[in-house]
């Protein structure tokens, strides 16, 4: 799960406290190593089937965590200077096995697919407020242009 | 929905942009004016006909929205100071007419349990990270002990 992220990416197993009248679900703590400040929490239900792809932010990290459902998440790094430019990272996130905190840092694309036969809700905890101003969306970016999902 | 809140709590109505895709739902922005500071973002799962009761922060400001489900959720002040002491809030909280923010400040008794046949998710974004030192549960605090779900 946590192998051939692009540099920058990172992957936080997060718990999950059973209680047989529904559980509690770690997300994120201002105390945590990773943290980097708050600037907005907001979620994005998809339908099952649906993509929400691609976008990529100039300033913003994307803090994702899957309480409900199961999503396929790509990572794709065209960044002139990354030492992982042109890897694409595919992962799995949702429980109960996959129930993490992704962070991908700005000048990344990404996008997501629900599986399965149930509506995901992605939370996104990201350190600046949504600006529409600093980030952009594409139905192709160049380096994803033939992917298949 | 907003009548007879006791005195410090509020609701704030919350943002659900439609999507074929699947909706995308605010939560809270650092610089709205009820934010007060982040601690932790962690989210509670409510099974259908569950019941979470009764807690009481003694520091920590509770800011709870419910993207997934619906609850009923329940307020009581015994703040001996407070000028609506003795009061009893219930709301329902969930998708799609009462999607909003509820602020609920230290030293409330509070509660949810799960309405309808599917789980409840609750998001909450509270002001400080979870310290188990400054909060209580207790099955039946004084004002509570008649109250019938």
């Amino acid at each position: 799960m946590t192998a051939d992220l692009p540099a920058g990416v990172s992957l936080h197993p997060l718990r999950e406290i059973a209680d047989a009248r529904g559980a509690v679900l770690h997300m994120l703590r201002a105390d945590a190593p990773h943290f980097g400040g708050f600037g907005e929490v907001y979620f994005s239900e998809t339908l099952p089937g649906a993509i929400k792809a691609w976008k990529r932010h100039r300033r913003q990290t994307q803090r994702l965590a899957v309480p409900i459902g199961r999503i396929e998440i790509v990572v794709a790094d065209d960044r002139a200077d990354s030492p992982t430019r042109g890897s694409i990272a595919r992962l799995t996130l949702g429980r109960p096995d996959r129930y993490a905190l992704l962070l991908i840092p700005p000048g990344l694309w990404y996008g997501w697919r629900a599986l399965g036969d149930t509506p995901a809700l992605i939370a996104n905890c990201v350190d600046l407020p949504h600006d529409p101003g600093e980030s952009e969306t594409s139905a192709d970016p160049g380096m994803l242009g033939q992917f298949q999902w």
